[in-house]
Formats: structure tokens, C-alpha cells, sequence
């Protein structure tokens, strides 16, 4: 390391805990002697491109963690998804810059960035570790036990069900409650994770990983409806038929000239309204609602799991040790990864840039019940350590009954 | 006071803190020597006259501590508006079980009820004392500085924003957030309580008080988007046009046989996603999102006001005391009410039925800001003590930018 610059930057959708990821490099790198400059790029890959760059050394540690606290991306992210020519320019500036150690947070496109920029260092010569540190609420990424911000994520989901549970439960009819997830239904699946008691919904959860049938979601509405008189549903806003159309895309073409016709899965309620629209003109039941979670599971703030926010901060503490004390030249780059090690404690590896780059992992089958419209209690005891502690608890009444006086 | 029975029911659209009340009422009342049984009708009126009953005094204080902390309606509610006749058969009941107080927790309507059922027993010359307890999200009940269950849902609102906003300022675009509040546009306000810095959003704030012009709506969006590179939208479900009629019947009717032309205002996307889709078309901005907070805003568990739920106790506690020391038959009843009476601290009086009964509060004049799409200082005032300790804060970088080397 000569010039001790190092880069960070954060990409694609914000997380709640994605800054303590960003504070964990820039506080475990500033205890680093051989560290002159920290440098964070506004806006991900493009702030790297258009040079807009922050000196992350003139930050005060107080502020850092005050930052590290506060949800959604501090430098700011991008939807951008780099080609070969535009890594080229991000190594370009990079080279300029003198920078030797670039972070870049983000998902599964952010890896793949990555692992090009890192190849183009290696076949110029110039020495660069380019550590990818993972994030995505999807939980999308191979390699991982879970990614950070999916946690926190889930939390919101869990709790948003139990409340829309107990909501159902005072005034009963069906609930249907849309939840983020193109490819993976971990999100999703997170809904089981609000039940306590028996009855308690969600009563049926859909997933990507599994084919939509709309005539059996209707059979088991219905079905549900009439054993509790009430039925409350989570659903996947990546559900597909058998082809592979999304839902959305299919079940708006059924309705003549629908404004809908063309839209995108998120930050549209179009997926909740058409399914609700199915069941009170199909199943004749009067009292049905549906909610969109949309950017609120993803950007509230105020749900955060302790678990997540922890390692969130070390998957950045770790990039930077990885970085700082790994193979020389070119070999040190990678993908931090989060491991299980105990029920519950986590370690962290640095896994190849290419077994990471590009791939989608999806909800393993011991995760989904054989009914494909529930988890598995394996699931649960996956999930429910990373909800981290504080969750709130529902209760209810014992309830005894009056006798009928009648007359 | 002869039968020492006294009945609690809960009406209308369920509050995070609306148990509280419930509980206030059942442990109050059993520190009566006199009281010898307290019953819960199920599912507010609807249980009253299917004489569906649970006895309360059978609970444990320990389990009806549980309760009260949590949400949503635990004796179950109703959207049933009792009429005349169903007014006379809930009096019927009552003297059958010789029930001779009655506390209804709800909002205006359940108010309404509590009058005419009150005017039946004195009628009657029954010695029923009916007590409303106050409780609505939409804060529209009038003689209340505020009502139970407003507070935990502003607080989710002004949470909601502000984490939309860090969103919305890590990918920039538009952002429009619809918040319930048909008439009221208290709910929507309190999106204004999630701003920090001054380029904070929401930036443009759109209340049921004031007429909605798309026109206008489409030049401040542009304006604050040219101006910030981004915009933030707090919109309430019942904006409406001058003649009254609410935007989401007209803009669905703009859009050629569209699914959503005949649509309830809750429980759908569809303002948002009509709203959106007038922005992308007419303003020829790419990244257009809409959330509607739907039920999640009511419902969610694990953001209460501790504010909220202390008073929401004490209306309850206080119903109880005013019925069993008030005046003799008939004059005990009356509906509860909050009273403001330092910065910060509340008192609770005891108003006629008819002075609240049936009427709505809507956001006084000085709370609106003169351009119609702000609130004022006086708001903000008004509601921060109300959002209780603990409210999560937003930090942000201070950003020391480094020169760009170009080239």
C-alpha cells in the first residue's frame, strides 16, 4: 500500500442498517496508520465516473455513528448497473485517484461490478483490493446464511402482519398484503414470523419460488374464510404463473384497458388491488382490503434488529481487515460473507468475487411447506435469531363467556 | 347503583392504544366495591344485541396488563351504525342483563350511539349511565385537543416520512405517500414531524381542508423536483376537487375504463398510483413511486406514543370515575374528553354526548400554512409532545468534498 486512499461507496436500494456497514469501513480503516484518505463516492458507481467524491476523514467519529443509526444510504446510491466499458472509467478514476482499496456495499450487481473492476486492476497490473460487502433485504446472495439489512427488513414485515393480524381479527374479512421479492421470497415468508396463536394469520403465503395458480389462491381463500371468517394473506409481489408472467402483468390484462397494464412490480399498489378485485367479484365476500408494503418495509424508520444493525457494522469492520491483511495484489479481493456458527452467533468469510457475482440464491424447499403456502418450522428457526430482541408480543384476551339471557 | 354490572364495548376502526382504554375501564371499575361484574360485548354494538358477552372480571390483571399493550380492538369492533330501532334493541339488552353502565370506546359515530341510547333509558326511567370514550386515528372528534390513537398514528406517519425521504434522497425522484383521513387532514400533517434539515421532505403536504388542484399540484411538483433534483408527497386519501368529489373517483375517471372507477378510498393503490401516473405522463419524470400506507398505519405493531397510551389508560380510568361519581340517573352520561393543559400535560373532562355526538373536527385554519401544502410552526407545536420520547432522528454526513482531479 503506497498511497493510503482508500474508496467507498454504497448501491442499489437502501437498507436500514447499509450505513453501519459504510461507518464500519470508515471507523476500522481510520485505525489503520497506513490510511491517509477515506474517501466516499456520492451516489454509488456514478458518483465514482462524475469524480464526486467526500472525504469521509473529516467526518467526527460522533457524527459517523449518529449516521451509522440512521436508515437508507448516507452517500447517497444508484440504479445503475455498470458494463465493461463503464467499470473501465471506474478504474480509470480510481488509478487517477491513487485509490488501493475500494468498498463497494451493495447487492447482487454490485458484486458483479466488482469482480470487473477488480479484473481490470488485475490485467493492468496496478494493484487495487476491491472488496464487495453485501446488503439486499431480498437475501438474495449465494454464499451468505442471510445479508445484512434483510433482518431488519423482515422485522418490519413480521410486525406489519402481526398488527395486520390483530386488525383482521377486530374487524374480519380477508386482508391481502403485497410484499417486496421478484426472485426470492424470504421477505415474504418473514409474514409467518408475526403468528403466536393457532388462528393467527398470515393464514396463506405466496412465494416466487412456487407457481401461482389463481384458482387455487381463490380455493384457498375461500376455504380459509369459511373455517375462521376471516383470512389474511401474504403474498410475494414476484408471484408468476407457470410460464413465468408475473401476476401483476397477467391478471391486469384480464381487465379491459386497465391503467395497469404496464407497470413496475414496485412503488404500485396494482398487484394487491387486482387480487382483491379477484376474490369479492369471485368469492362474493364483501369486506376485503389489500395493502402494498412498497418502500415503507424497506426505508421505515424506527424497525431495526440489533442482530442486523451488528452485522451490518462487521461485514464493514471485516472488509476492511480482509482487505488490509489478505493475500497481496489483486488476491485480495472478494465478497465478504456472513456464516452461521451457532444458534445464534456469526462469522465472516471472504468468499471469491465470482461465486457470489450474478448469481440469485431463492428460498431453499426445507424453507416451504409441501401445501406451498406456508414456511417450515426450519424457516422459523432460521429467521427468528436475526429478528433480534425487543419484538413485539401480541396477547389476548382469555375470554369468558356470558351466559345468554336471551328473550 | 343496584346490579353492580357495568358493560365495555369497542366501535369502529381499531388504534394502536385503543386496549389501553379497554383496560383502563375493566381495572378501574374493579376497584368499585359495588361493581360486581364486568362484561365485554364482542365486536362493539353488533355483540351487544346478539348478546355475545364475555365476563371481564374472569381476566387476570396480569394478562389485562398484556392486553393493553397491545393493538388493534381486543374485544373485536364493528362498522354497524346503530339506527333508531338498533338503538332500542342495544337498550333492551342492556336492562335484560340489568347492565347499568355502558362505556363505548369508539369515535363519532359510536358517540351518536351513546346519545340515543342514553335518551332511551332516561326515556325509560332506567338509571343507565353510558359513557363514550374518544378514540380515532383521524383526531376529528371535537372538544378533544386531541383523541386517543391519533398520537402512535402520527407517529407512524412522521416515521413513514422520514425514512421515505433518506430513501427517496439516496435514489432521487418523486415519492408520493398517501395517509388515511377522509375529512381530517390531521394524519396527513404529521408527515411534516419527519423533517429535520430544511431540504427535508415531504415537501409538499396536500390536506382534505383544502381544494386539490391537479394543475397546481403538477407545477409545485415540478417546481420543488427543479429545485432539489427530487420531491417528497404527503397526500391525504380524501383530497377532493371544488365541487367536493374526491380526486380518486376523478382521476380514475380521466383514465379510459379503468379498474379503479369505482373504488373505496382505503384498502387501495389507486390514488397513489393514479397520481403517479399524472406525474410521469405529464411531467416526463422517470422515477415516479407511490406507497398508499394503507392499514399499516392503524395496525402496525411496535410504534405506540407513550403519550398515547398513558392517556389512552386514563380516558378509560376516568369514564369509570365519572360514572360512579357523577350526577344522579341519566346526567352521569356524557363523553369523555382531553384537555391540554400545559406543555405538556392533559386533563380529562366529561362533555355532553350531544356537544360531541355526530359532529367532525377538521384541521383548524392556523395550522395550515398559507400556501395550502405546508403546515404551520403551530402545528408542529401542537403535536410533537403528543408523539412521545423516543421519537428516532436522522443524521446525515456533513460531506467535506475532495477536488476532482478530472482527465
Amino acid at each position: 500500500m503506497s498511497s493510503g486512499r482508500i474508496l467507498v461507496a454504497q448501491g442499489g436500494g437502501p437498507t436500514a442498517v447499509i450505513n453501519q456497514s459504510l461507518v464500519g469501513v470508515v471507523l476500522e480503516a481510520r485505525r489503520f496508520q497506513a490510511v491517509t484518505r477515506v474517501y466516499g463516492a456520492r451516489h454509488g458507481v456514478r458518483g465514482i465516473v462524475d469524480e464526486d467524491f467526500l472525504d469521509l476523514t473529516q467526518e467526527t467519529s460522533h457524527n459517523l455513528e449518529l449516521v451509522a443509526g440512521t436508515p437508507s444510504s448516507a452517500l447517497g446510491s444508484t440504479r445503475d448497473k455498470p458494463d465493461l466499458a463503464y467499470c473501465q472509467e471506474i478504474f480509470r478514476v480510481l488509478r487517477a485517484h491513487e485509490i488501493e482499496h475500494f468498498f463497494y456495499i451493495g447487492g447482487n450487481d454490485s458484486s458483479d461490478t466488482v469482480r470487473i473492476v477488480a479484473e481490470q486492476a488485475q490485467a493492468a497490473g496496478y494493484p487495487l483490493r476491491a472488496i464487495h460487502i453485501p446488503k439486499t433485504i431480498d437475501n438474495d446472495l449465494v454464499g451468505n446464511d442471510h445479508t445484512p439489512g434483510y433482518p431488519s427488513a423482515a422485522r418490519f414485515v413480521a410486525q406489519a402482519f402481526a398488527g395486520a393480524n390483530l386488525d383482521n381479527a377486530a374487524l374480519p374479512g380477508i386482508y391481502v398484503g403485497v410484499v417486496m421479492g421478484r426472485h426470492a421470497g424470504f421477505l415474504t415468508a418473514a409474514s409467518a414470523l408475526g403468528k403466536k396463536f393457532a388462528d393467527d394469520g398470515p393464514h396463506l403465503i405466496y412465494l416466487p419460488e412456487r407457481t401461482f395458480d389463481i384458482d387455487a389462491f381463490l380455493r384457498d381463500v375461500k376455504a380459509t374464510h369459511e373455517r375462521l371468517g376471516r383470512c389474511v394473506v401474504a403474498v410475494s409481489e414476484g408471484i408468476h404463473d407457470a410460464s413465468g408472467t408475473p401476476m401483476v402483468v397477467k391478471l391486469a390484462q384480464q381487465v379491459e384497458h386497465d391503467a395497469h397494464g404496464n407497470v413496475q412490480l414496485s412503488g404500485t399498489g396494482a398487484l394487491a388491488d387486482l387480487l382483491c378485485e379477484e376474490i369479492k367479484s369471485k368469492l362474493k365476500i364483501k369486506r376485503v382490503r389489500g395493502d402494498t408494503f412498497g418502500y415503507l418495509q424497506r426505508s421505515f424508520v424506527g424497525c431495526v434488529s440489533d442482530v442486523d444493525a451488528r452485522e451490518a457494522r462487521e461485514v464493514g469492520e471485516k472488509a476492511v481487515q480482509f482487505a488490509m491483511w489478505g493475500e497481496p495484489q489483486g488476491l485480495g479481493s472478494g465478497s465478504v460473507a456472513i456464516q452461521r456458527t451457532g444458534f445464534y452467533s456469526a462469522d465472516y468469510a471472504l468468499l471469491p468475487l465470482d461465486a457470489v457475482a450474478g448469481k440469485t440464491r431463492t428460498m431453499e424447499d426445507h424453507f416451504i411447506a409441501d401445501s406451498g403456502t406456508d414456511i417450515t418450522d426450519a424457516f422459523r428457526l432460521y429467521l427468528r435469531p436475526l429478528l433480534g430482541t425487543g419484538m413485539p408480543d401480541a396477547y389476548r384476551l382469555r375470554g369468558v363467556p356470558v351466559p345468554r339471557i336471551g328473550g
